[in-house]
């Protein structure tokens, strides 16, 4: 084949933000793909704040990235060659491919998608793992009800977009919390959400005093720190708080800061529940399926925000820690 | 009726642990009674952690005491006069009547109690707020199975030493945290608790990895602080926190210490709920009842911290911020 691959592999574990010494630049040829295994090319790198987290030592829900090993990343790709019989050459799908050209994966491991029913982004996004994360953290979670308010922070995130998108289908009232002017008028007047708070330049606490009168209901929390200590004391009774990530404390050096108003979840009999969206894989179907239709109807927008060329991929992913993106960030390497 | 009643007012907010000049000792005439209403002498007085709470200003599940009122308190006493036709001259009730030796009280507001069922005290204990605190919260949200492992700090205190008992009807492992030996050794021996840590002398996090080998299921916290932080860290999938208190933080002067480790709720797919017992007051009859087959049954084993003397409730009180009691904590006025 004589294809060459080049990849960023994990150098060391990153204290704070990533820097350019935690990351090696790789060249090797390309491998032969075994019994039923697929050669992809990998044409859209998926970049996400969990990533983070999987360059951390320790127990987590999923194994660290090893010293050495290729970063791991949510990929799609077209098939070059498939040892494997439910896929054959020019199929697309997508998996943990990982940040580089090409990828050598079980044929089982991957999901053939369709480039005809929605851009190769779009199943990174709000058809993949960000699009389940909001589907089955909102719905399962959450559970709203019409009529009932939802927060959501990271709102002009991948996660955060969605979630609100699904909550004004469900009849709720819904309020973004981002940052910049431009996130924010984008939440209320692309996407539908009731109000945005723009934490860069307002008080959150004060915002969600206003934009919330009855409280809270259901707060879809993407950042952590002080923007759930705010949204903690703003909740209703019987409230529910979704623990989806902690952006804003990923890359802390001294310990996470825990929230100090979590004794509102006493005072308003609340709940706060964490996940992870692989704890809903086995209904991965079921949400794609929905959402898909959604999608189709006009019913939700995605959006992508797309870097180039797979040597920016240390900056681009800085991008999501500077809040820097709207939408899904994704690096392309290719054309379709 | 000429008798002179004495009371503890509250005359200011307390900055941290209430001091002595927080209190106004009072003397007046005791009031008649009116339409509907009963005169009661109080025999018992309970001592909650939850009355640090309702010293503070600011919004929470109930209105804060008033600078120059009555310490708000829930007391057993024996009515003197009665103007409401359920109650007679003689009965037992117990009710918010508040730190002082006479009350007069709404006949609705007060629950008449029988002390040839249990003594006055378990009513106050077991079969009153404490206990129905333990009931409704470990049932109604930790959901607990048998198998399943349960730890409860706070262990040795009113609301935990029966949290534990019940976790043990359920057919848990349970696991007790308390301070010092003589509590943990209650605890054990004469509560069967599977295990207890002695936070004062050991590494709770350390002890928790040993005790529950298979982490933990559902974890009841009465105290916040670091001790949730370290409950937090060794739980198990799925499991359920329930926040009934944060003794550790009740006389903070900064912010309350929120918990670090909140993010292992995200990894494991976890909640953390709080509630208040009044949260289940039109439950109380369901709980009461079940709970009073169990204490008849021997299946509870009820104990009390008894203090004498109205005069000692300033620093009576202290004692449960230091953790100086074992079990239910009351100020005993009069012989019954």
């Amino acid at each position: 084949m004589d294809l060459v691959n080049h990849q960023f592999r994990l150098a060391a574990r990153p204290v704070g933000l990533p820097k350019p010494s935690d990351w090696q630049y790789t060249e090797e040829p390309v491998p032969e793909p075994g019994e039923g295994e697929v050669l992809v090319k990998l044409l859209y790198i998926s970049l996400d704040p969990a990533m983070r987290g999987w360059m951390n030592d320790g127990r987590s829900y999923i194994a660290p990235v090893g010293i050495g090993e290729t970063m791991r990343a949510l990929a799609a790709g077209e098939v070059l060659v498939s040892n494997h019989p439910g896929l054959a050459p020019g199929d697309h799908v997508t998996g943990l491919l990982g940040v580089q050209e090409y990828a050598v994966a079980n044929g089982n491991a991957v999901m053939k998608v369709d480039p005809a029913l929605a851009p190769l982004p779009v199943y990174l996004g709000t058809l993949g793992m960000p699009g389940m994360t909001a589907y089955f953290g909102l719905l399962e979670i959450g559970r709203p009800v019409a009529g009932e308010t939802v927060v959501v922070s990271g709102a002009a995130g991948a996660v955060g977009g969605v979630v609100g998108q699904i909550a004004k289908l469900k009849g709720c009232r819904v309020v973004g919390i981002a940052g910049g002017a431009e996130k924010c008028r984008y939440l209320t007047e692309e996407l539908g959400f009731d109000a945005a708070i723009d934490y860069k330049a307002e008080d959150v606490l004060a915002g969600l005093g206003e934009h919330c009168p009855k409280g809270i209901d259901v707060y879809f929390d993407n950042v952590g720190g002080e923007i759930l200590d705010a949204a903690l004391a703003r909740l209703a009774r019987n409230a529910r708080v979704i623990i989806c990530g902690a952006i804003s404390q990923y890359n802390a050096t001294g310990a996470v800061a825990g929230p100090s108003n979590y004794l509102s979840l006493l005072v308003n009999h609340a709940s706060m529940t964490g996940f992870v969206v692989s704890d809903y894989g086995d209904r991965y179907v079921e949400g794609a399926r929905e959402m898909a239709g959604w999608l189709a109807d006009g019913k939700l927008k995605p959006r992508e925000d797309i870097a180039e060329g797979l040597e920016n991929f240390p900056d681009t992913l800085l991008r999501l820690f500077a809040g820097e993106n709207t939408g899904k960030l994704v690096l392309k390497l290719a054309a379709d």
